[in-house]
């Protein structure tokens, strides 16, 4: 049987001898799986392969496209370094290194695509078990500034529906959008570091039974840390996810999915929003921390939204958000509007969400507890004492305050 | 030194070059843990070695035995698919591939043995950080059919004392049973994908400290996902669990445990089960999930308990259940039995059982904690209305309602 | 573009052709680190490199230090195997083997330093995304006594700060210190096996962002299990975290960080503690188990705290601990000081911690929670009776008993 083992710095491309994987890694590895597809013609038989990168600067200027199932993409190293702390310093020029590193892949398309990788495939099945595991995703710079978080850059993306894919500890900087997944079903996102992207993880379309735990993430002002849509059965656990992000978790549509032993850090409200009608989802011993944004640079960026949005933001029914610690740490000049009590959790609309045993601790006047008035029977236990909790008119409620 | 490496593929065995991995990749394992013994024959120095298995589709014909520390047996790929969509699809002639794939043994054993990989030895001391990490386990098919869940395979069984156990990333599929595990000591299940077996994990025998953290499983209607007996110290985290699975978690005789920051979906009751006296264990921060079988092909099964067994079935003393989301929704007319008021808690039996801040979601109405005339000294806090709460004559318990 | 990985079994440091990886490791990859610096001048590409270490017994006589970024040094196993079983087993003449294996670094500098790893470099930017996966470092033997945890091995030591470091997938046993991390930034430890050592994990100096999960870890009755001092924004999950360990995870000036869905076991009082004022921190879905020293040979060693110390020990101001279960089992003759009632929890400073829906099962009676004199306004919510509550003269707080 043919080696399902491949180095992209040994593999040469029929034909194409002066193409290599510092020259276009994409080209390289389309090459690689066309190799794999040619010797795996037996519907019987597509156990998949291999294809290693080892310690090294890549240019892609090619999109990747995977669409046989069971490939294994694997570096030896996340590479991640802080592009924005550099872009920002001034000059570099007596630095060691001022670039990422590790199984570094420089996503520099000049094929009018903007995947590094995209994973596709029609007909039947749902493509299976495709393993994208250490290395670097680097998208250079943004613009029109490097603190822009835009470049149109993707580092994954799926179009059509997958099964059982895993994205293991991966890095991925300065991408417009990092990981971009259409319809998975158990999918694992684990391990990873995805930050000074403008969006980290998107689940989109729709999708189930996955899993993202593990990782540390923290996307731009202009996208999401987290983000899934019509998700079911999603499980977000164990992740340290940092600023900036204009939410550090937003659902769409969600149910049924769970938010669990996660520390999420954010500098704008809205960490945590349920958008469109989230119903039965959990929320449970996260901690919470808002400040207001440390970095000079970012300091006149926002995520256009007002303390009055809740750093909890629930629209829907069924809800759970229990056992959750609340910092929040913004001196009174800096809210908006100017003068506001800030919110905690917002309970928007929806009927049956339950907010129990959640500690707030901070450094000004806050509603831990705030329900509209189209809100029904939402119980708000041991969340604070009766000045701390807003219900308004409309409003019906059950609440206990903390003793 | 000799080599310490080895590649399933390159080897051949002493004596019989015509079997390849590819014909019996267990002849080949087993071929190379005797060279190891027979290149480490010193007590002070047995570091152990690491087989490769390359992607590819290995049949196994004979049992592996390690009774070496220190293997690790590493591949490239967990190629997990669904093996039962397949089986139920009908025609699959234009399907791309219909197999799973990755670094995948074929268990097909004509030993007379039910294993594919045995882990085993006597005298002392145990088996030490034996690592299985990244290859399917692929059991190909069910008898009489293909949705019976039964083959009579086994993935991976040990059968003496183990210590720092490592399983991880593995796929395992359409195997009666995937992992057991006797008598285990700070094992580790991590990252692996387990579904389509008759059960997943079982932790038999005895065990301590073990940790089941970030895998995704789903066993057949006829076994256990996770299972443990007589275990202490067992942390269950952050595990995706789907169906059927005749229960999702389930404890016999098991102490000090916690089950912590899952996502459980299942088609039955039962979905924690602690049986035999479970005493002082923990679940928490966990969402569950039940509705009626969806997949046509399984409706007619179920796991044989009726709705009032509890979601949730507590026998022993001293455990808590605190900060849980439920969400029930199974129409009237699948309850069982027919009118019959589903139970969301059971505690069946025991002292000083705690039950508290768990949140029930329902599409009809549930008794959301249920207390057995035997029970003694419950404490049943905010988990529903007075109505909801249901203690039998002979119960003593503290009590009191969601306000 | 020269490899960018190497193996220490095969690689010849220039002018010494007798020193191999099985005489000086550290030679070795310090040999290889000063290769990669000499092949990768420019500062605009270093992208590092990953150095294997395959299985074996390899003498550390040289401290290794890595002072460049995105180094991964990887080994196939962590082999781990308990030495303090074997050292207090009697003869083991008769065993298998006696030492731990895998890819096996034995820790016997002969150049006066204590460190086997030694990750430091000045000078801008920091150290970024080095990786340590799956090799054993093995400290062989304690001083004066096989029992005495003391030795003055250090596993890992970082001096100065780094960035996205991963720690993954390693075994330590019997260092004095096993993992010492100073002004990390987005570390990620886990998946390692660290137990038999005086001190496990120890994030020292300063610290944000990190991520400590999935281990297992336990230290000796002289250190710690996992320490941290001026952390921000840590999280601590999914961990079992077994005896002995003088504590199980202690916090030093650490604020806004997590502990949660982890499993704590031991053999003293303070398994949690929280000294010089940490504030705001999360200790949440964790199950504590208590329990006097089970192993002879140690049964004479304690941490020299009393059972009025408490198993959770709260220095500082908002802080949040809920829905834990603990298990108090410590027979009353055991108990220190003598006669005295054991606290589980103690609030000895601060104001506004929050202390709700914790559940003790204890063999004797206990003070579930009791206040210092001088903390203020401490809410005690759902956490045994009002005889189980204590609070002292001068503290300010709101209490509600458990129903």
């Amino acid at each position: 049987m043919p080696s399902t083992i491949y180095d992209v710095t040994t593999w040469t491309i029929p034909g194409l001898p002066g193409t290599t994987a510092y020259t276009d890694i994409g080209a390289v590895v389309n090459s690689i799986i066309a190799d794999i597809k040619a010797n795996q013609p037996t519907q019987a038989s597509k156990p998949g392969a291999v294809v290693y990168i080892p310690p090294g600067d890549y240019s892609l200027k090619t999109r990747i496209v995977i669409d046989i199932s069971y490939l294994q993409v694997k570096g030896s190293g996340h590479g991640f370094t802080s592009s924005s702390i550099r872009y920002n310093a001034g000059s570099t020029a007596s630095w060691f290194e001022v670039w990422p590193g590790g199984s570094r892949i420089k996503v520099e398309n000049t094929d009018g695509n903007s995947e590094a990788i995209l994973i596709n495939r029609g007909g039947s099945p749902r493509l299976s078990s495709i393993e994208l595991i250490d290395f670097c995703l680097d998208g250079l710079s943004f613009s029109p500034n490097q603190n822009s978080y835009l470049n149109g850059k993707i580092g994954i993306r799926s179009t059509s529906d997958t099964d059982s894919l895993r994205i293991a500890g991966m890095g991925m900087v300065y991408l417009q959008r990092g990981l971009v997944i259409t319809g998975a079903d158990a999918l694992s996102v684990t391990g990873n570091f995805i930050a000074e992207c403008g969006s980290c993880i998107e689940l989109i379309g729709s999708g189930q039974a996955c899993l993202v735990n593990d990782n540390l993430v923290g996307a731009g002002f202009v996208g999401f840390s987290i983000y899934a849509e019509n998700h079911f059965g999603l499980l977000i656990s164990g992740n340290n996810i940092f600023p900036r992000g204009k939410s550090s978790v937003h659902l769409k549509a969600c149910s049924n999915s769970s938010i669990t032993a996660n520390r999420l850090h954010a500098f704008y409200s809205g960490m945590i929003q349920f958008e469109s009608g989230c119903t039965n989802n959990l929320v449970a011993s996260n901690h919470f921390l808002r400040q207001r944004e440390s970095f000079p640079p970012f300091q006149a960026n926002n995520n256009g939204l007002d303390d009055l949005f809740g750093l909890v933001h629930i629209n829907g029914s069924g809800n759970t958000v229990a056992s959750n610690h609340f910092s929040f740490d913004v001196a009174a000049a800096y809210v908006q509007p100017l003068g506001a009590t800030p919110t905690i959790v917002l309970v928007k609309s929806g009927a049956n969400n339950f907010v129990a045993t959640n500690h707030t601790i901070a450094n000004i006047s806050v509603k831990t507890v705030v329900l509209d008035g189209s809100t029904v029977n939402t119980k708000v236990l041991d969340c604070g004492s009766p000045g701390e909790f807003q219900a308004l008119a409309g409003s019906s409620y059950g609440f206990r305050a903390t003793p």
